[in-house]
């Protein structure tokens, strides 16, 4: 019994062009050493070089964009202590829109700054003791703002689906695409995009270890709630997956692979001193796959770098101790 | 009085088809923040994503692949504390020859076990008591092998000029290219390249402030020979323009532009925060000169980033202290 998906291949070419001239298409990057390395070609897409730094802004502004003129003068809400901050100011920004972004209290300066700084009034709250999504809904209610979700919305889904179009049209035919996975909305945007693309191509999702809920929701078939996981992977520290995004994954997601806070430090630091490129945690998981080993790895792996906010300070003490 | 040029426009479109396939085709990268910093359309030429991690393995394998199948069986020699010894040892193991690098003993052990790594055998000496030249040039007569010099050779040149090439294909008109100078043969080819393509284009040189020898002897018409300069740019620290390279930039390079040690990690740290790409301090000269601001800037503006071979604990070192 088929059910229609909540995002189809459709959604994600118009995403795609009304993203046209809005995101960056970022380069795809090789490495001979890594394909050494990894005994395959290996196709990076660097979303680290994407607009605010994360793949995040494709889907933030590809919602924002379908809001109505009246909605968007009333203004936009989000809640987030990272990428999906900036990327719903920022989109906030381009769309003419005022935005209101609640932030945990204890987020970076550097991002709580750089929020602001794309214009939207960020409102604080201790996480600890409040809960997100409650305040951010009665945030939105008592303003009337629009409240764009970070991964669990069909035009945020189709938003993050389109940095695998411009991967695969680079790229052509290949055997698997490695995608990080918090709340599931890249993956699920990729999985579309890819399995319409070329039906025979695995796609395989990557969690860090402590924060396995997808991986856990998927082999039993319905989506389970973990422990907030303790990992350097901020971006993929989620109890539980999205619903409409586990639905999705569960038709398309091939397997998902685990990687240990060490095993991404080490792809930061090859990432750093061998393809010269910045990978904030979560952006580094697909590269830590890959160069951990996937099973049966084909001749072409495309692989995800999400993102690549993290500040100089941060990146030394995580990969600073050999 | 005309004089024919050592390197010509034809030498880099013979260039660029010996590395077609051999080199990257590196990625051009721009980014509105900068833009908006800088008021101009900036295109930044990422070298530092090349094979070896710089420029120079276009100069060294261009060089290489000229030598006869007789000289490639005995052998290549280069000296280099720096990233000319890697592109000469890749060079060399790609063409299936020897290679003998001269390196100082006190180089980066992780450059001499990367030159090591690509199949060179090398031999280090002490730059407080010998002289490079005179050591490089015996060793190579010893055991009959190529010496290839770093910059002062019209085929290294013609290598380098093919970056220029890759970037104006991309760009189209730019008002300005600006280009990290050491010996002079980047921005010798760059030149060459853009004034050919491009003729009203200025192009302009960026010195470390310290090693402003190509300056001095630019505004003085002849090659002079400063102290060994104290710079972080050590792919810069040099004492005296090539020969073959001074006479092409005394005829095509419009201006040099010094900057400081403190320009340069400043933009190693936007280009780690912002771009979130890798720059040795060297490979930043140019991205420094174009943050300070230019003179009279063009709307549309490319820069070499020549570079991005730095540990992470000497980025640190010289990032760290805001």
């Amino acid at each position: 019994m088929a059910t229609a998906s909540p995002v189809s291949f459709d959604d994600i070419r118009e995403a795609a062009a009304r993203l046209n001239g809005i995101v960056h298409r970022t380069p795809v990057l090789t490495s001979r050493t890594l394909n050494a390395l990894v005994g395959a070609e290996v196709f990076i897409k660097c979303e680290n070089f994407q607009r605010i730094g994360a793949f995040k802004f494709r889907g933030a502004y590809n919602a924002a964009a379908q809001l109505s003129p009246k909605q968007l003068a009333k203004g936009i809400a989000a809640y987030s202590s990272g990428n999906h901050a900036q990327a719903t100011a920022l989109a906030a920004r381009e769309l003419g829109a005022g935005a209101v972004i609640l932030m945990p209290e204890d987020a970076p300066r550097s991002k709580m700054e750089a929020t602001a700084g794309y214009g939207a009034e960020v409102v604080t709250y201790d996480r600890y003791t409040q809960d997100r999504t409650a305040l951010g809904q009665a945030l939105a209610e008592d303003r009337g703002l629009a409240l764009i979700p970070p991964y669990d919305h069909p035009h945020v889904i189709a938003g993050q689906g389109t940095a695998a179009l411009e991967l695969l049209e680079e790229t052509g035919d290949l055997g698997a695409l490695i995608v990080p996975v918090g709340g599931g909305g890249l993956i699920a945007g990729s999985a579309t995009t890819a399995k319409t693309l070329q039906p025979a191509i695995r796609v395989i999702g990557v969690e860090p270890e402590n924060g396995d809920d997808t991986k856990r929701s998927l082999e039993l078939g319905e989506r389970v709630t973990i422990p907030v996981p303790r990992t350097i992977a901020d971006g993929q520290a989620l109890s539980t997956p999205g619903e409409i995004t586990f639905a999705i994954n569960q038709r398309l997601v091939d397997a998902i692979i685990l990687v240990s806070d060490e095993e991404i430090v080490h792809a930061m630091r090859f990432a750093f001193d061998r393809l010269k490129i910045v990978l904030e945690p979560s952006g580094a998981t697909a590269l830590a796959a890959v160069m951990a080993g996937i099973d049966n790895p084909p001749a072409r792996i495309g692989i995800i770098a999400s993102g690549g906010n993290i500040d100089t300070q941060r990146f030394t003490e995580l990969t600073g101790s050999r």
